[in-house]
């Protein structure tokens, strides 16, 4: 768990630009690993918070000649571009970057800012080689330096986003940081990380959302058979209406693009499910069973396709459900006893049924020591409810 | 986690028809509390199977004179209101039930059976009141006495459907299976169930899947920023298409119903959102940042009405998430030290990300407890990467 200190890839100063808590928490992971950090943003109150946690220092005197080796832009996205292509002509040597989750739209800032300056005797040879973006793919559901974490990017995946200018050099640099950080770099062009955001989050989102606006009017009585489908289905939409209408603002074009795609396969199913007729026993109209499970079995297909942890092809688990008195300690001694046999949990989830003191908790592991796993915890008296590979 | 056996309130015997998953679980459960136990199944395998499992014995000769108590249809849905009717006329003082997941139906057949029986000479006034339908709601991935298991029912709901002729008693006498099973049982009536099954359970699969097929063309790249999100929105997608196909078709009407209200949110928001224009500092039409924040305000509002776990109203956990070696023992030794402290773990949820030998556990307790738990889990060597309530 202890990360090496001072061995950071990563060159100081850095200077972060937008003390909120993606900055800030960036500052506190440089410092962390002892690179200098500089501190700047519009609010005084949130730049001196920033250095009050650790985060780092103020600016140093433009006297002092010192600059930044490298500037990562933390700003709202309405001025991002704006304050990218300053920082590119303030700081001629350094690497600029910036952490914007929608990309396409901040590149075309960038370049219509700089041919604004290029046009004014900036110089675009030695300007936009130095910028390359990034997204960190972390975030909390409070905003502000205050709930900033500098492990907030630990194990998590960060896009970098280089441009058709960028430079080699300038592309290192900017996955030292997202190393040093702990986070996972991956490299995409800006359209295809608005494409994939789109299609792993922000669909999700509104469809989840969708989803869960559907139970607004339900009975009790309906809503207390919920289980662990709809309660999976339906968890992110209780994230924040502010930051997601930003967010998804931000990135409508490739949103509508997968939305009407599910759309259209929608209207297919409802065509065929919503028509009047029987069909054998059963009180749907013809082809309407082929419908459902074309729906069915392309969403077993999509699923699949998700990778597993470790960025292993998704592979399947042994699981055991086993039921747990909902006291303190319980979930220890199952987890401790597992450990005891030498057996990993690779996943769990804990499923709590209404008014029942004892919840399930189904474990995943190695299907190779499932008959192992269940003979332990039998032995030690646990109630395995259910056994399955798959 | 004892149940006391002898104890049981249903009066034996208990004749299950359908040998299957669920008659075969029933079976077990009463047996484990003593009750007499006799199976019938058109398969003389899965009859022998049951038995085996330790499921109860055959029907006695007719010439023993001998009676079920009670019998419990678990026969395949288009079958099942025939098998229902025989049961009401060969057992003239038995309560009867079944277990199908759509009930309308199921309802609408009984009468239908019985109505012919009647014109040839059964009798409707003793044959009625003595039905009553239910639907306990538990399943397994798989089918078949073979994965049966008495405990499937533990925890779970289980719907108690009677028809306008249901007498109290045999209410009464189906009730007392789902609470010596260990279910929770709700009462609905049958249209009622089966619009809640719909909102709750089969839209959400539909749903779930429909987003799951958009995955189906997506790069390798952007499948690997896949996040808790995506994997929690279509976890269900894996769901076996054969089973599914046939809950959704038994269900069509409530379900098209549902997802038509579902399909008229989501084009309202496609009119908005990819309607050509630009508004303020956004490349979107005029309207469009209103109608995405009113989806996800909805679905906000529409996720707090699922209660919470003990049929509690849903409250805000605090919670933490905690940084885990992937390695055995070190999940339990979390959770061990988090009981020795006298803190008890309400939710969690176990998160890998793609090429990290870490896992990031988010423990769900008492927000009273939320800084306790800190400091405790500080102590001892554990990084907290958040810390929240809500």
């Amino acid at each position: 768990m202890t990360r090496t200190s001072g061995r950071a890839a990563t060159r100081g100063p850095v200077l972060i630009v937008g003390t909120g808590l993606i900055g800030t928490s960036i500052a506190l992971g440089l410092r962390t690993l002892g690179v200098e950090v500089w501190l700047s943003d519009p609010s005084p109150t949130s730049q001196a918070l920033a250095a009050d946690m650790g985060g780092g220092t103020q600016l140093p005197d433009v006297g002092s000649g010192r600059q930044p080796a490298l500037v990562v832009v933390a700003a709202p996205p309405d001025v991002l571009g704006r304050v990218v292509v300053d920082a590119l002509v303030r700081y001629p040597r350094a690497i600029v970057t910036d952490v914007a989750s929608v990309k396409d739209a901040i590149m075309e800032d960038v370049r219509t800012y700089h041919r604004v300056d290029a046009a004014s005797g900036g110089n675009l040879d030695q300007e936009l080689p130095r910028y390359v973006g990034s997204h960190p793919m972390a975030g909390r559901a409070r905003s502000g330096a205050s709930h900033a974490d500098g492990d907030l990017f630990y194990g998590r995946p960060w896009v970098i986003v280089p441009t058709e200018w960028s430079a080699d050099t300038a592309v290192l640099a900017v996955r030292n940081l997202v190393v040093d950080l702990g986070g996972v770099p991956t490299e995409l062009d800006p359209a295809d990380h608005d494409r994939a955001v789109a299609l792993v989050s922000h669909v999700p989102q509104l469809v989840a959302s969708l989803l869960a606006a559907r139970l607004a009017e339900a009975t009790p009585e309906a809503l207390g058979l919920a289980g662990q489908g709809l309660r999976d289905t339906t968890r992110i939409a209780a994230s924040d209406p502010g930051l997601w209408t930003a967010i998804i603002a931000g990135n409508s074009g490739p949103i509508v693009e997968v939305l009407r795609q599910f759309e259209a396969d929608l209207q297919r199913l409802l065509e065929r499910l919503g028509a009047p007729g029987t069909s054998g026993e059963l009180p749907i109209a013809p082809g309407a069973a082929g419908a459902v499970s074309r729906v069915i079995t392309s969403g077993n297909r999509g699923v699949e396709r998700i990778p597993g942890k470790h960025g292993d092809t998704p592979r399947r688990w042994g699981s055991l459900e086993v039921l747990v008195p909902d006291k303190p300690g319980e979930l220890g001694r199952l987890f401790t006893e597992l450990g005891d046999a030498d057996i990993n949990i690779e996943d769990l989830t804990l499923e709590h049924s209404a008014r029942q003191p004892v919840g399930l908790a189904r474990v995943m592991l190695d299907p190779a020591k499932l008959d192992q796993a269940e003979e332990e915890l039998v032995r030690r008296g646990w109630r395995v409810a259910t056994k399955e590979v798959g």
